[in-house]
């Protein structure tokens, strides 16, 4: 069955969770350019991850093909050892969610994501072009549908929607970000109805902000497409990092970001409670970003059991709510082996000279950026200030 | 070349991280057991974290047989969906961890850690039987070198120094004790010497303790050999938790053990500054236990660079100290990309209503506890009453 | 020269600091009922703590009649040791306060504040009744001006404004609201609008909140006033706690009020800013309420001396930004004589077993709190029912 | 019946608060200089916190003369406006604090502290003048008692207690020093046992650490008195700020030390556990210092009614636990009319952004302070080494 049917059928759909973090504590994925040569260099280590996920009760296996487009890879590819083609990175990608999916009955997902072409150009033509080279590997893999996923402006998600509803598929579009809206200040609820009017099935956030917050911007796009009186399923795919801290542009701004986010790691108990949030909502398409491990996928499986009536495979090593504790020999450990303990356990951090919030970082903040800033340009003082004048920073 | 001609020769050796840590979060492994039967139910997930390690610059493979011993297998063996026998599942753990380090050249080692034996019953001969059933596994597979990981008391520990010692092969030994010693109140020092004494040639601690806790205590032991006149290679093998407020039997009694540590996760550059002190206290083999992911033995590897001389193949992924955030778009991110930055970010944890310290648990100390145990014993009052007394609590 | 005469010729005028919390720390004032009864107990102890404010830059004292209306009185009577009429602990008030001023040039300002009236019958004669039996004591001891503070619905505040107008004296009005409004969901313009049209020439907000929060609030009350097209001098008295945490109805709310706020506690330098950003917002009655001791006071007037052309008195005994540290016997504490020094140390709470922030109590959220409600009741539950419907809980 | 006889007796005698801080930020103390010229400029405000502190439950009260010696006032002299001679300012102090003793059952304690001349000559006739200087003012004015507090080197104690014991008069002596002992390594024990020999009837700690470390210190000479088969009575008047991250030197050395203490207030419950400990431990003198105010000297006497048999008279504005909270309109803030909930809070500080533990500057550590250093030092660069070398930093 699609991802249509089932959802349309009022089944809750579970997506997997964040790769680029993963890999990257693996040792596949450099920080910084992000980009998924690790398809081709390493397909052992991504199959094995979207193995994991399988296991821990996702529906659906995204491509690896996360900043996947040519024009990323070439702007960054000074990171990947060999020069590895779009297309064969793109290929092999299909090929490992592909195999890894008929181990279960999920589905495969071909994602496109946001493009350099349209911070530096801006031109339509353009930056379809990068999104349709890619789709046309998802259509020669049929893919069984497709996510444009973490785009800032509304006006490039637009874009991907189109182009990728040129296929006949599903379609879903996610944005990457929080109540304050898209980079032009574009609401979610407009952002919501615009993707619903391209032709997007699917629609919600993924990445840059921690489950509470991406669900209230869930919330305002749900809200945005009832006033239209448009139709379309909701979709939730956050962080596992808490970033109650963060400002408009999310988690990247946070000093933290991205080798020090550890002390903001969602325990299986914070995704439980917003597998159950995402549920009330009516979102039914609930999976993760950035920080999403395997554990964290498993946590919404068994969450969503009681409706679901079944759990994960990966659950034969896990029993809700500590229950393996019960036989410790310790009877202070075995105390923890009940809901009520980890429902309220306010977990310290074991770090007394840090604070618990941080601000975030931005333009004109930072001194020691603005003298970076002079020394090494990645592209010229104009360019730059053309790049943040169209992110309205 | 060997364990103990690479100490002897100043090389310094890595260890690799925590295993059933990581494959808990995996999937593969059961929180409350602990046991390995992944060797035989998920060898690909097995091999998987052994290569990533191998990656990130192991030049040890530990054998995956922590708690393989078989009165611990068959204790806790309601949790293997089918029976594995203990030499089986042994078999398969020597397996996974040779295929792997002939990917490189790396050692294997071949683990044993305390019994459940040793504290029902105290028999020597008994628990050295186990030790040794194991051993034979070890010596048929031909792994390079042993370890005695994750005692408790010495006592056991010694027992198992004299079995791996049967087999001629260099043995290394690690308590998981902390400066106050074992359970029986034997000093780090004393401790040391006793491990010297009964024919290992490295010593130290691994797990229970965050890396600063286990580096104090294997300074004691040094002290301790020294005013011993004995000689050994120095070893650690920490969590990667922060514990600056466990109690004397460390992270099992934090209230977040074993579901709620992220907030204590350290982040690489915590790792960078072990690998420092535990080189600069005379440490040769440096690794991780509990919570030590794949980047964080990367970190170890390339703190150390500038001694060894070379980076490990992970590094391919990985700028030093950030430096990959410097083509990044916004200025304040790059402005990360150094050094300074990192080492003093005090890193926020995104959890203004939890604490940073927690009170450990412990005997007499939680009422639920105390209920609890009235409700269900693993074994009779009077077996428990018996087994803390032994374990002196 | 009166209040309206400084205000008018662009004076800063500063208010005085909290009286019921700072004598309830001294022994003079109990919490809960918070009457003060002191005035006519232990003179001496209102006085003194006056002259302190006096000392440190006050401009205005104002009269310690605090919940000094008869309905209160009667209300908490059962706390007065003996029975003291609501005329005689109003005019020993008037004395204590003009006594105090005339060592110096300070105003005094005769206060009323909300009225157990208002929430049990809301009959307007009745209540405007409580507050003119106030202003004819007020009136007889010629305070300089009134001030209507503490109100937490814009309809009882409008009502005090009229009684005092009728003083012909100028009269301030302060809520205790936040930017959310009043409890019946009045804005703050809107409030602001309301009390200019019924006769206030100063308004603002008082109490409950702290100083950024409070400041918000101010500000939108400046911009209902613009929009009215209305014209009123600024005035601001937070809380000198943190309370970024709190809810709509502010730190009564919060779980540490009102024995545990110690941590919550602002520095001099967190008043500095403070005084900052209230002049910089146009506020020129800039004084403190709850937990705003005289050395507050002091750091208001210090911040604001450059525009003002001196100090107060006080400051004979504090030199600026910790000038007084520069001949410490200890280098590094002599390192702290410096204001870049205090005004970025994020100051540590000494407690890594608290949070830093908390979960505000409210209606239905306590468990306990239900139990202990249908236990002993102020009033009946049918009173009690009516009474919340009126405060909109 | 004088201070022996009451402690012989069994008697738990409470001591007061501290000055210096309390009348900091009441304007009549200069932070730095630390001297007590309010006797003479401000009586009015030193009586009154006498006041305070008899009606919080005191049963002695301390002249305020707090580095009051000759040669600390002309050191630090330039910070009276008027010079004011060390007897008058002496004497003042000893009326003050007779006139507000007499108004209850209090005794009267002459207080000697430390001296320059310590520090900077040691010569032992000369240091010795200076407390006999004062002494010659007890005498005359004929005080109850005499303490010698706020001693770093347990040699300058006991030569105060050698001086003090001339007068007849029975001398009680604390020294500021944590379990670590005194500035040249001497033990809290061996202090203890110096003192005692040199003629001391009461022993204990005042200042530099909190509560809980002050009473191991005091445990600490308890025993070493047992152990040298002494006899004394156990004095302890810790401060009421939190300082489990101090060194050992105390609060002096953390970062927030003078101005920025707030979050490390303890709040009433803190100094209630802190009186059960110090009776639990066997010490009868209980008081104060640094930080505590006249509410926490009531918690004391709260906490010791049960042992007493009365409360103070500023009980009379406190009902224990909270009491009086129950007759508050909302619910939930009755709720917290209870022991158990104030006993269990854990306190927010409301600072998200600040961490909960600092680290102590000290010799070496602060960049800063070293340049500071350079350019205005107290004394020659040659007397500051022999002034560091002479406290062992």
């Amino acid at each position: 069955q699609g991802i249509l049917e089932r959802l349309d059928a009022g089944e809750i759909v579970i997506g997997d969770g964040g790769f680029v973090i993963a890999l990257e504590k693996r040792g596949y994925v450099k920080a910084g350019p992000w980009t998924p040569e690790a398809t081709v260099e390493h397909p052992e280590a991504v199959r094995q991850l979207h193995r994991e996920f399988l296991r821990a009760g996702s529906n659906v296996l995204q491509t690896f093909t996360f900043y996947a487009s040519e024009d990323k890879l070439e702007n960054r590819g000074n990171y990947v050892a060999e020069k590895i083609s779009c297309q064969k990175l793109n290929e092999a990608a299909c090929d490992l969610a592909r195999e890894v999916a008929n181990e279960g009955d999920a589905l495969v997902a071909g994602g496109v994501s946001q493009t350099p072409s349209y911070l530096s150009c801006k031109d339509k033509a353009e930056v379809k072009a990068a999104f349709r080279k890619q789709l046309e590997v998802f259509m020669k893999k049929n893919v069984d549908f497709l996510i444009a996923e973490y785009f800032e402006h509304v006006e490039e998600a637009v874009w991907a929607v189109e182009v990728l509803k040129e296929s006949g598929k599903p379609v879903a579009a996610t944005m990457c970000i929080g109540p304050e809206g898209d980079m032009h200040g574009v609401s979610p609820g407009q952002c919501a109805v615009q993707l619903v009017k391209a032709g997007a099935s699917i629609v919600g956030v993924n990445c840059h902000f921690d489950p509470d917050i991406s669900l209230e911007t869930v919330k305002l796009m749900k809200e945005g497409l009832q006033a239209a009186k448009l139709k379309a399923h909701l979709m939730s795919q956050p962080l596992a990092f808490h970033t109650p801290d963060c400002g408009k542009q999310g988690f990247i701004d946070l000093p933290e970001f991205p080798f020090a986010l550890e002390p903001r790691i969602a325990t299986r108990w914070d995704i439980q409670k917003y597998a159950r949030k995402a549920y009330d909502l009516g979102v039914r398409y609930i999976g993760g970003c950035c920080g999403f491990e395997p554990y964290h996928i498993r946590a919404i499986a068994e969450e969503l059991a009681p409706e679901r009536g079944f759990l994960p495979e990966a659950s034969d090593k896990h029993d809700s709510w500590g229950k393996s504790l019960s036989m410790h020999t310790k009877p202070w450990v075995r105390a923890r082996a009940r809901k009520e303990y980890w429902e309220n356990l306010k977990a310290a951090s074991g770090r007394p000279y840090c604070p618990s919030m941080s601000k975030p970082d931005g333009w004109g903040v930072t001194k020691g950026a603005k003298e970076l800033m002079q020394q090494k340009e990645p592209t010229s003082e104009q360019q730059l200030k053309e790049l943040f004048q169209r992110q309205k920073i």
